[in-house]
């Protein structure tokens, strides 16, 4: 007899537990930074867990983990679900760790009820998603989808380790798991995380599906004009390029966000030159966080601060540098895997809207490769990166219970098994 | 038989270049910080000089340094011309020794042609103008007019030195001086300084007369917002002190000066917290420092910014809070002594303007005490306070010529007898 398979809420509960143990810290969050000793001890205690209900464990070059159940057809590609189990160094015990321990509650509930899918079904814990210790971050998704990684090899952590020698380690201390190569078919890709971010909390609404994540540009503006004497310089001699700067800044605020919800504009650094209360600055500098699902439209963005800038530090006889300092493009998700979230929700009948990441997720990379989706929960204030970070009970259980879900009903899916 | 008094040009530039090696910097500045060795020895080159042509010296217990040449009422307050010889760390070979060495030729002019003038006449150097190793500055200017000099007695210099002890070894270096209480009754005073701005070189003017100075006051804004993931934070759940701050500074910026030209606005300071790149700042912080003549127009202005900044914070759901640093008042000269040095000027056939100054003097307060003003001459690029400061030779004679004429006109002026 095939029973439902259901989520055990307390179980779930008590793995997120367990595993906030693992690298605990004081105010209540964890720091349990990429390929750590406490990294290592989640890891393990993954794979214990997997060992135990009889799944397969498997490892790959970047230490990306696989926990695998097994489906009816053995040959076809697997479905991946989960998410990551390294944290910021004061990070919350939710962020990557909801996913892959959803994940997780999701291939023991199948288990449970014995129910058989067509595809099998992978729990991942991908390798460095922050990016705190080893810059940059979802290394393992990245190198999972081709990734060139040759130039990681001599990157250096700040605690003095070589990336190269802590993947070895991490590896070499996970020998239960079979190796596997980087890089393996897969039919899709579910993962559920918290949103980081206010809207579901805010409007009261369980369930995001995910429809994109967005693209992200980083702007450095350095406007330069000529210092003077706050007295004594009338405006007609000044080139103030702070005023240049406020222009500039205040003509984007007011357009960008307000004209395309999509968009995010963010100036979180700023700087005058010399910085003396009594002088006009030699020169202001500011960055600029750029964010939208369709980079035409970051192209569209990055042109019109282009402009902007160039127009306002000449309006005050200075000038102004910008540089791209950094630029990931975005992704839409698979039209069929959103259907499929959605689906599972309205099956569960739970409210839940479509919304678009504001941060990165593994997920961005993996979408290149295969059918992918993403499930959000609402977070506590929004709150993320932060030993703060938290996740009403409920709200988690509900999110593993849309994940499950949808696992079946992807890994069952012929338009997943058509593409 | 009585000669017109002439400034010997010469003369008065080799004292400049004398006076400049006192204290020379490589890059050709001067460091003659207040009551240091080298401000000891400028003061003794200038007592030498004065005591050689016959001239009388003073010296009162702020160490505020007398010349004083004999007019034919001996019993008159003197009419005072000078400035400071003091300078900033990284000073310039002018700023305040340009008006106390053309006071010096003019008393040597007028006793060069023997000229008797009705009152006495005696060259000045404030004690501690600049305020860069002693704060605040102008102390001498303000003990001469009565301030409360008790809580300056613990003031103790960045070198380790403590106020009292330099002033008593200072006032001990030239016992040649004969002691004198501070704030002697005087009929009037005029300070010849480089205008520290750009506008005389720019229009091609050759004498500033100076009809007042701004009062200056500096204010620190502090806006309170929320911290929050610059990609996951929807435009209606932002809390963005950035966007505040710079709507409240753009509206500043665009009407204070551009309405009112006696004004000034000048933001030197800015800066975000935590100043991530891809984070929403939990606050904004700036200063602003303004200027006016007319201290009714800085409380106007001052209520403004108060105003705009609460307003804009509040629409952008942050809080702003405001703190006042500093509040000097301005003052306005007196007509009598502007009209002395405008016609002095016109008298030489020199072009001339009415101009406000934007630092501060030591004329600013002796303006309190007695008819008191200003001559400005040009200096290079409105350079000040940096070793590259630079006045024409030509421009330093044309200034000390008008000088020697006003002091002239005032010494015998009825109007200032009659004060």
């Amino acid at each position: 007899m095939t029973l439902v398979p259901q989520i055990d809420g307390e179980r779930l509960l008590g793995r997120l537990d367990a595993f906030a143990r693992i690298g605990a810290t004081p105010a209540g969050g964890v720091n349990r930074q990429a390929l750590s000793v406490e990294d290592r001890s989640a890891r393990r205690l993954l794979a214990e867990l997997a060992l135990k209900r009889g799944f397969g464990v498997f490892q790959d070059g970047m230490a990306n983990l696989f926990i695998r159940r097994e489906g009816v057809d053995a040959a076809l590609p697997p479905l991946l679900i989960g998410s990551h189990l390294d944290s910021q160094p004061t990070g919350g015990r939710f962020d990557g760790a909801l996913g892959t321990l959803s994940a997780f509650e999701a291939l023991e509930a199948l288990e449970d009820a014995r129910v058989e899918t067509a595809m099998p079904i992978e729990v991942v814990a991908w390798t460095n998603e922050e990016g705190s210790r080893f810059a940059p971050g979802v290394m393992g998704s990245m190198a999972f989808t081709g990734a060139d990684t040759a130039a990681w090899k001599s990157t250096v952590a700040s605690d003095g380790a070589s990336l190269a020698s802590e993947l070895e380690a991490t590896i070499a201390a996970l020998p239960e798991a079979t190796p596997r190569p980087i890089g393996v078919p897969i039919s899709g890709y579910i993962e559920l995380h918290i949103e980081q971010g206010p809207s579901l909390e805010k409007e009261q609404i369980p369930i995001g599906v995910v429809t994109a994540v967005q693209g992200t540009r980083w702007l450095e503006i350095s406007i330069q004009g000529a210092a003077g004497h706050a007295g004594t310089t009338g405006l007609a001699y000044r080139k103030d390029p702070m005023v240049a700067a406020v222009a500039a800044m205040h003509s984007l605020q007011a357009t960008i966000m307000p004209l395309d919800t999509s968009a995010r504009l963010t100036v979180g650094r700023i700087a005058a030159q010399p910085g003396s209360i009594n002088a006009i600055p030699q020169s202001v500098t500011f960055t600029v966080d750029l964010r939208h699902p369709r980079s035409e439209r970051l192209d569209d963005i990055e042109a019109e601060l282009r402009r902007v800038c160039a127009a306002e530090a000449a309006a005050q006889h200075c000038t102004a540098t910008i540089r791209r300092s950094f630029d990931m493009p975005g992704a839409a998700f698979s039209p069929q895997m959103i259907d499929i979230v959605e689906a599972a929700a309205t099956s569960l009948r739970l409210p839940h809207k479509q919304m678009i990441s504001g941060a990165f997720h593994d997920a961005l990379f993996i979408a290149r490769v295969a059918p992918a989706a993403m499930i959000f929960v609402p977070c506590r204030d929004g709150l993320s990166h932060n030993e703060a970070e938290y996740v009403e009970p409920a709200d988690a259980i509900t999110g593993a219970r849309v994940l499950l879900q949808a696992a079946i009903m992807a890994a069952s899916s012929r338009d997943l098994l058509q593409r």
